[in-house]
This record gives C-alpha cells, structure tokens and sequence, in this order.
C-alpha cells in the first residue's frame, strides 16, 4: 500500500491556505507542497470566488490528492468573514467532488487536538507542532499555510473509520497514534 | 435593443429557486422558465453542493441569461440552515463567473420593495404580485421558485446605476417603476 496524499485546505477569502502531506499510518509524514491563494479584497465577490477556486482547481491538478481535508465552518465564526469562508469551503468541496476526490471536513479543535494533544491550543502551538512533525526548516507562514497542513495531518491520522466524525479517545493506540504521541512528547520536552 | 434576460437564484441547499425572466425597461415581463433545484438532505455536504452546481449549470447554458441575480446572504439568516445558503449562493456566482456572466446581489428587503413596494412584505404577498407581473395562471410553487422570479424582477426593474446597491426612492419615476407603480396598485385594488 502506498502512501496516502491529503490536501489540506484552511478556507477564505483574502487567504486560503492550501498544503499537500503524504503519510501512512505508523510512518513518518511528508510535506509535498505547501501555499496561499489569495484574492484582491477590492475585487468583486464572483471574482474574488472565481480566483480561489481555479487555485484550488490547480492544485488538485497538480498534487492529486487521495483526499481533501477542509476545515469545517460554524455559523459562530467571526461573522465578518464567515460567509466568504463558507463559500470557499463549499467551492473546495465541490472542486473536489466533480474530480470524485473523497472530501472530510474536520472541525478546528480536532485538527488542533491531533496535532498538539490539546483541542484547544493556541496557533502558536499549532504551528510549532506542524513545524516539528513535517521535519520543516522553519514555521510555514502564513498561518493559513500551517493550518492547511495541520487539516491533512489530522486527516491522515485520525482514528480509524472516525473519517469527518469527532475523535474519541482511542482504548489503545495505532501505530500512528503511537508516533503522534512520541512527537508530542518530544515537543513538550523541548518546549 | 432586444430584451434583457435574467435568470434569478434564491439559494439553499435542499430546494434552490431558479427563474428566468424577459424583461426590457418599460416594458411587459416575461417568465422563460421557472424550477427548483434540489438535494437530497442524507446525502454528504460535498454531493449535494455537486448536485445543484449541476442544476446551476443547465440553466446558464439553456437559456443563457444575461445577468444572474442571487439573494444576498447575511450571517443573520437562519442559523441552521445559513452555511449551506452561502455555499449554494457561492457555488451560482463562480457558475456564472466562470461564463463571464456578470452577478448581482440582492437583499431580501430589495426584492420584496421592488415586487410589492413594501421591503417587509410577506412571502405571501411576494407571491401574489410576482404571478400578477408575470401574468401567471396561478402562483409559481414552491415558494423558493417564486422567490427566484422576484429576485429576477428586482433586477430588471432596479433603477439605473443602482446595480446590486439598496434602492433609493426615485426622484422622478421611469418608464418602469411606472409599469411597476400600475401593477402594485391594481394588486392593491383587487387584494
């Protein structure tokens, strides 16, 4: 079985980030790509729509993924941009379904609580632990581009046939839950 | 000039209002076509987003309208129901802007101010003036569909130069909100 490639999408409408892993349960994880596409906040909302989408088109294009993670979007999210996020949200999804790519959509605290044990971590944190499982140089910026990859590292390792569905504590761990949690550990070590 | 088409989208993701209508200013409107788009509730997000793109899609190549104009979304709207809204109402204008077809955005009180003369008219009032303008045999069902020919409508009869921005009263009437101004008082007569 070969690796599993996820991009992982962090919507919006000025900033959309966008990063492609490749990972196999229990195996270390490989950061493939990693960006924004952005839209001109001046533009018309078709047009500003239009762009991120044919960048979403691109990378699918380019990298394709086995699965798009994208995060999913609340009602209570700030409500300045919370349409423009569904938005794009909705046109990835769609992007991907017309390909026939699976789509799973992951909620901020599940993405956080995969990659730093804490449903609740600050994005400092966030992309400390990104910067630390991906073997990454330096912390990906923008933020945006840490959450996209942050999205498919919860994606690839999410407890098994938990796909889109909160994650439970598991009763014992997986391999890749066991790498996770040496990762973790690591980084709380250094921290 | 020959007539302006405008196909009119009231967004949502289990039901999706379309409606295509004739109109030229000053003069009689003409409904072309009226329909819902729908998706089946228990289907995964990213299916039903799939589906009424689809939908969007055949109408924009049948009938080719020259504007399409699209309820704008506010986060206030209905909280349940507000995330598939918006991605439905972004999913129609990258349809359209992908045509280079231009978009235009209007509030539900502008619709409902340009169809009856009151912005807090009810749907049931919506409805009876949009079979009135329309010259319908009785009223476009479901309601959404009749929501779609309004928003067309809007459009059609904005004032010049307001496009997408809230109406203001005229200062002197056009050929139009004259055509308009008849139709609202012989609804008034005979309500």
């Amino acid at each position: 079985m070969g690796a599993v490639r996820v991009l992982g999408v962090d919507p919006g409408l000025t900033r959309c980030g966008l990063g492609v892993v490749d990972g196999l349960p229990g195996r270390r994880l490989a950061v493939v790509a990693v960006g924004v596409a952005t839209s001109p906040p001046d533009a018309d909302i078709d047009q500003r729509l239009l762009r991120i989408e044919r960048s979403v088109e691109e990378w699918l294009e380019e990298h394709a993924p086995d699965t798009v993670a994208i995060e999913r979007v609340f009602a209570n999210h700030q409500v300045s941009t919370v349409m423009g996020t569904a938005q794009v949200a909705g046109l990835a999804m769609v992007a991907a379904a017309r390909r026939r790519i699976p789509v799973a959509l992951h909620t901020p605290s599940e993405v956080k609580a995969a990659v730093t044990g804490n449903g609740r971590a600050d994005k400092a944190q966030v992309q400390t632990m990104v910067t630390r499982l991906l073997r990454l140089d330096e912390r990906p910026r923008p933020a945006d581009a840490a959450d996209a990859l942050a999205l498919a590292i919860c994606h690839l390792w999410r407890p098994a046939g938990a796909v889109g569905a909160p994650q439970r504590p598991p009763s014992s761990l997986t391999a890749a839950q066991r790498a996770w949690a040496a990762a973790e550990q690591a980084a709380r070590r250094r921290a």
